[in-house]
């Protein structure tokens, strides 16, 4: 093999550079590039991460001419340093270090002081005139090489370290004199020689054991789970790298020292150095916490010149990495060297402020500035969470769906009135239900947030409360509600109306006890300015769902453009209707159904004067009638009865319709246009309220009301065909009779399949389609979302499915058909809007695909607005770079 | 208008012929044909359907240059037959027929004898010296203008006529002497007066009258019936064409007659002449059913010379036409006419023979046979006859002929619209009537069967009756029908509307009571030579849906080659297993349920031995458990009580399994692959059964056994990699252990949306598809089959779906899923065979969709595999033609 596989670095000049990442590991790359860049960095050479994949595809050996190329490395890293490797006298020795395209921190192994033996012990204690370091380096090495590459357990080092200082009688390491730790030495060998292993005296030897044991940690039971757990795709990465750096030493004295620093406040974003250093100390004593660190303050007062040099450093390095950077650096009796750089972790609020001030100060534009915030950081800064002390000490007993995002605390409430009653009054309430129903939205309205034993992401309860944003965490099976008893069951766990409990709709958590929260920062400020830019980016619209006027005007202070579904029947469902929707069902005539709509025809204008108030000049999509007629019915006994006394037809007649009305499979059934297939008279009633309060408002204040009515579930032309010519035939003649110019639209969900497959015809007479894609969904996967609690999270769990497809949509079946319904429709109407109304329109991933399939809006909860704009700008970019 | 309008034919030469049939209709094309031929024919000429499309289309106005025309066609008329039009010395009569492309037998208007007024009455009663037989003519005529033209009552000329003939003591027309013709003559006249209508005198206003009321009859209530009866799509034709002939008359004496007769048995289809004819009689008496007609024979005896000619004229006709004739002819003083030819109607078992005997004649190949007998005539020969020992039992009242072959019971009624009701709702009903007349196919339709007291074998009962294969008796004379008291009488015994009764169309018998009927099995002579032709022609290969070694024989027997589905849950539900897939159900532990597995099974063992054994050689595709198990337990509290006891838990127990198994949406819930993949053991059990009976087989036997599993509701690739794996890991144990080769395969459903979207993907591990059309179309619509009832009328009522899709694939959405689903899994697997186990596989406009897609098999229920057999056939060399 004629490959380079070693890549050195020393001295102002580097083979390799950051642009390597993928071969020389993040940490590799970025020494690289300092080197280059005339950063002092401790000389030393990288083994490519092909040598890994190597490795394991050749039965853990490596490729011909390795060996001669590391040997060559170290001979010029004796040279750039003044140093022999396994010399007597002036002992080189070296850092052996993992390094990954993807940083796995202290996930894999790295070893110290690596070219220490008898007798370069000694060479070392000379050289340094410091006895006590030496053998304080050389009893670490005998440890970590036990330890990592030759699987002595940790446990036997430390409890021999643990007992040497309890026979000292102290407490620090620090404490322990040369002659202790000769003794330690001595100590650590006999473990040796107890568990069967030779520490090779051979500097060569300990080299190699140790290029043998990081290769190998690729594969280690930790770094695998690490790689799953956070989704990084093995088969996408070659393994790691493995950096071999001479050693400096920060624990040579007082005028030695290391620590760790960020180019910007981590927590906050503020641009200001944050961090903290070690006086006289190894790199690993800052990471273990066994000392406390100081401020790097300090740092400026007992060594100014090294401070300003790091300060220097790192302004470099942000400048030229254009991010804010987290570095490690090592004082070496006065002397500063950086060993390593990468992008820092940061929080949500500190991740927006950053990006957004960079564009401020020059350093990125705002694409840049766009494509680095995650649309998780803008979802987080807007909602509630908990106080990260407090939540460390809280105890999980149950998790559940992330149904609706925040953290609320509260005491435990079974019963929605009695939820919305302490609501009122102030007090912090969790309403916990089996599941919920339109009746209990109040008691959601008023709660601090929704737990549910059952149910999808897209049930009733999820469903509603993305939609007021209250945390919600549904679907918790473990969770046993007895609510006639007063108590839930979670196994052994049993807790009572009135205890504290606490959810994380994020995460689905469940928490007992009262978990304090910080609140949310709000749309405004740099979560605005990055959301503008967003705006100016994207392609897509942004639209909310919405079906009353207080949820629309929340949608437009987070940016929506309009309503992009507004569910009549949810109007239908309020105290006041629903008597007279009851009316309408069991009326036995087509004059009794009209006598009743009649009555409902006010209301319902007022509801869309409303929403079209609040939406001036943007469009409100109203989706005709959708869910079956038996929804609006009682089904217990003694509701029946009374029900049936207010609409005065005896219990049996009333029974007999919801009887009548049952379906073995509701969501397959009589429902959407089929409904008004069967009674049109509902349909003219919603063309009246829908069209006379855009006449009213047009003549009362010359507002710009845009609306669409939307027909859903049409599967078949002709369904559209049919109420299309009903619903013009309402329209035009009311707009004619006015004499105002109302410019409206008629078109269709696309939620069935046989819509999807035959959108060319129906885009024949469409003048809009919008993907539901819940229903969409549930009928591709043939999922009901009401009982895929049964299996999905099995299904998950067994990696069947990679994804909840309620929450994101798939790609490849549900997608395909979103694909060919908007391509369909396209060709056949060219002018055609497309648009998607499911959960799905607020899920960053999902909202990815939207924007390649060629959508031209998405719609989701006024909630999830800023997310649905920044990760719709963001799918914008994405598409250019390609 | 340049276009021709008119066809003229006469004396062996015409303008049209047999190929023009779309414009001159049936009847004319023939007719031009016949002349053409050198067949004797009375001159005429055909006016158009052209002509129809454009009185429609222009507000009932005929094109410019049509009356002149006619005018010179009617002149070469009196040319040919030496008469004059309205010449009082000798008048032509001419009749005035439609003639659709389509027949639609006695649907439209026909007038004969026109031409006749004052004046020209006299001059044939000159001309034929017969006066009473011009009087004749001219009151028919009178009657028929009347009637057809004007819109005068018809009851009220045959009110004229019985009083006429109650004063003159008489029962039969023929009695009536010139007088009482000519007073009756002035009767009708008067009839016209009262109705304050004109006879118009003018013969060429008669023949207009004529003209406007044969293309006006083209949209009469009863022609549109039919043809939705008969689903003649108007659309597809131009409209009728209008016949003008030069009158010939059966009724001019001992000389003269008429008659209809069948190159063949309509009924058997023996090859013998088979007719009937009346001695001075015009046409429309043999029709009506007023005299008895005599058999042909009578003809050879009374003018044999005739009899030869027209036995000649009948070979000469089948040998042209290559198919079996109906014709009509008139003999005039010993002349004989042929006024018609069309392929005669017959019934199921003569269609087949007919085509069968026909290839052995050399007449037709077998391609032209199979495309000629239609599925449907398949099906009814399979039809149901009466169970032999209730036959045996019952009480037979009287007898009629024979007209329409099988059996039918069913409770009498004698309203037409009343059995139409009763029929569309599932009620068996036996149509009673004196006779039928075209108001009444709406009843027969609907009907099981029908029984006549009055007219003969191609009487309008018995064509119709056999034309849409529903078993008739007619003219059952000792029956007499009592329609407004609500009851018919033979001799003492009364039967009331109501009433049970039997009829046996192959034997004319009439029982009293329900008597069951059986399906027959088998198939023999003609029909198992068709479908061997069919065999050798089809792509498609056929399977049987089949659970029990019983139906595999039947299946087997009908030719099946294979099962396609056995639904292995349809086992579950036995009386010695139930309780063994309950305690499995209850079991909260897989070694509880492991241990209730184990005991079904050696049952499940048994029965796929059975299945295996019946289908030797041919492959076997076993589904493995498909419905929720809810299904399975019971439901009402009281069975749950005895359930629970057998199963020695608590009532409740049992109830809160019930409660947690239950969903909203069973159809898109537990069920299918996602129970085996929660309860793998299942699916263990299943394999060892399916495997364990093949092994047992082979070693026992050495049957060639073909077992393919089958896993159901497959919507992702890693469903069917997950259970795969487990199958394939304990089939291969089991077959190494035994030592034997066995042949499985597994392969999937495509019964979700997605699987046909993915179908790619999921023909990399899947061995064979099989589409589950019933499910997908439910998904694909989201139509709940089970609910569907609440709409779907309404939906074929309204039009929004022409078919019902779980009968007839619905080709533009669940087809082009079909399509897609068949393209991609090829693509992917080349040898990957695709089949299909839904409804669908036993309907032929179903099958020929599937042929073209590419599918290789269909699998239907036993009963229909020979229509499958016959439909794939057909489909082949239906796109054989393409």
């Amino acid at each position: 093999m004629a490959k380079k596989f070693v890549y050195f670095f020393a001295n102002g000049v580097a083979e390799g550079k950051a642009g390597m990442k993928d071969i020389l590991g993040g940490k590799g790359a970025n020494l690289a590039e300092m080197t280059n860049l005339g950063i002092p960095v401790p000389p030393g050479f990288t083994i490519s991460a092909e040598v890994c994949k190597y490795f394991y595809q050749n039965n853990r050996t490596y490729p011909d001419g390795l060996r001669e190329e590391v040997k060559n490395a170290m001979k010029k890293l004796e040279e750039a340093t003044g140093k022999g490797f396994g010399d007597p006298e002036k002992p080189l020795l070296v850092s052996v270090r993992s390094g990954a395209a993807v940083s796995m921190p202290g996930m894999m192994d790295t070893i110290l002081n690596l070219g220490l033996n008898d007798k370069t012990v000694e060479g070392l204690a000379k050289m340094t005139s410091n006895p006590r370091f030496a053998y304080d380096a050389y009893r670490r090495f005998l440890q970590m090489l036990g330890d990592t590459a030759l699987g002595i357990p940790k446990h036997k080092f430390e409890t021999a370290l643990d007992n040497m200082k309890k026979a000292k009688g102290v407490k620090l390491d620090v404490e322990l004199d040369e002659n202790d730790l000769k003794k330690l030495v001595e100590l650590y060998k006999k473990i040796y020689e107890e568990e069967n292993k030779q520490f090779p005296q051979n500097v060569e030897e300990q080299l190699w054991l140790a290029i043998d044991a990081v290769f190998g940690s690729w594969m280690s039971e930790r770094a695998i789970k690490y790689r799953e757990i956070n989704n990084i795709r093995e088969d996408q990465m070659l393994g790691t790298a493995v950096n071999i750096v001479a050693m400096v030493f920060g624990n040579m004295g007082e005028k030695s020292g290391t620590g760790v620093a960020f180019t910007r406040n981590p927590n906050t974003g503020e641009n200001e150095i944050y961090g903290e250093f070690l006086q006289n100390a190894q790199g690993e004593d800052v990471v273990a916490g066994i000392r406390t660190p100081l401020p790097l303050d300090e740092l400026k007062r007992l060594m100014p010149n090294v401070y300003d040099e790091l300060i220097g450093i790192m302004k470099k390095l942000e400048k030229h990495y254009k991010d804010m950077q987290d570095i490690e650096f090592t004082i070496e009796e006065g002397k500063l060297y950086m060993l390593q750089t990468r992008n820092g972790k940061r929080t949500s609020k500190a991740a927006i402020k950053i990006a957004v001030d960079m564009v401020h100060e020059g350093l990125i534009n705002k694409e840049e500035a766009v494509m680095r915030v995650k649309t998780e950081d803008v979802e987080r800064v807007l909602h509630p969470r908990f106080d990260e002390k407090a939540l460390s000490q809280a105890k999980s007993i149950a998790k559940g769906l992330p149904a609706s995002p925040g953290a609320a605390t509260g005491v435990v409430i079974f019963d929605s009135s009695k939820a919305e009653e302490l609501g009122r009054k102030g007090e912090q309430v969790i309403l916990v239900r089996p599941e919920t129903s339109p009746e209990d939205v109040g008691g959601m309205a008023f709660a601090q947030g929704i737990l549910t034993s059952r149910g999808g992401m897209t049930s009733h309860a999820a469903v509603v409360a993305r939609g007021i944003g209250k945390p919600a965490v549904v679907g918790a099976e473990t969770v046993e509600v007895k609510e006639e008893e007063g108590f839930f069951r979670v196994n052994d766990t049993v807790v009572r109306e009135g205890d504290w409990i606490s959810i994380n709709g994020s995460t689905g958590e469940i928490l007992l006890g009262k978990i304090p929260t910080i609140k949310p920062v709000g749309l405004e400020g740099e979560v605005a300015k990055l959301l503008e830019w967003a705006d100016e980016i994207r392609r897509l619209g942004v639209r909310a769902n919405a079906d009353i006027p207080r949820d629309a005007e929340v949608a437009r202070k987070f940016g929506a453009e309009g309503i992009g579904l507004c569910r009549t029947e949810h109007m239908f469902f309020e105290k006041d209707r629903i008597p007279k929707v009851r009316k309408m069902i069991v009326a036995k005539t087509k004059e009794g159904r009209e006598k009743a709509l009649e009555e409902l025809l006010p209301l319902q204008k007022e509801d869309f004067k409303g929403l079209f108030k609040a939406m001036a000049g943007y469009p409100v999509t109203i989706r005709l009638i959708d869910p079956p007629l038996h929804e609006f019915l009682p089904h217990d006994d003694e509701q029946i009865e009374a029900t049936a006394k207010d609409l005065g037809i005896s219990s049996k007649e009333l029974k007999d319709v919801v009887i009548s009305l049952s379906e073995l499979n509701p969501m397959l059934g009589h429902r959407g246009c089929r409904l008004t297939i069967t009674y049109p008279e509902i349909a003219v009633m919603q063309t009246k309220a829908i069209i006379g309060a855009a006449i009213e408002l047009k003549k009362e204040s010359n507002l710009d009301v845009v609306p669409e009515i939307m027909i859903p579930l049409v599967g078949h032309i002709n369904e559209l065909v049919f109420l299309k010519k009903i619903i013009k035939e309402v329209a035009d003649q009311m707009i004619k009779e006015a004499n105002v110019h109302i410019d409206y639209k008629i078109g269709t969900m696309i939620e069935v399949p046989r819509a999807a497959i035959t959108a060319d015809e129906i885009a024949k007479e469409a003048e809009f389609f919008s993907f539901g894609t819940n229903d969409l969904t549930q009928m591709t996967f043939a999922f009901s979302r009401d009982d895929v609690g049964k299996f999905l999270p099995e299904y998950l769990q067994k990696g069947i499915l990679e994804h909840d497809p309620f929450k994101t949509l798939d790609y490849e079946g549900v997608g395909a058909l979103v694909e060919m319904g908007t391509r369909k429709g396209k060709s056949a109407r060219s002018n055609l809007k497309v648009g998607v109304c499911g959960e799905h329109g607020g899920d960053p991933r999902s909202i990815s695909f939207f924007h390649k399939a060629g959508l031209d809006y998405v719609s989701c909860s006024p909630y999830r607005v800023p997310v649905a704009r920044l990760a719709a700008a963001q799918a914008t970019l994405a598409s250019k770079e390609k």
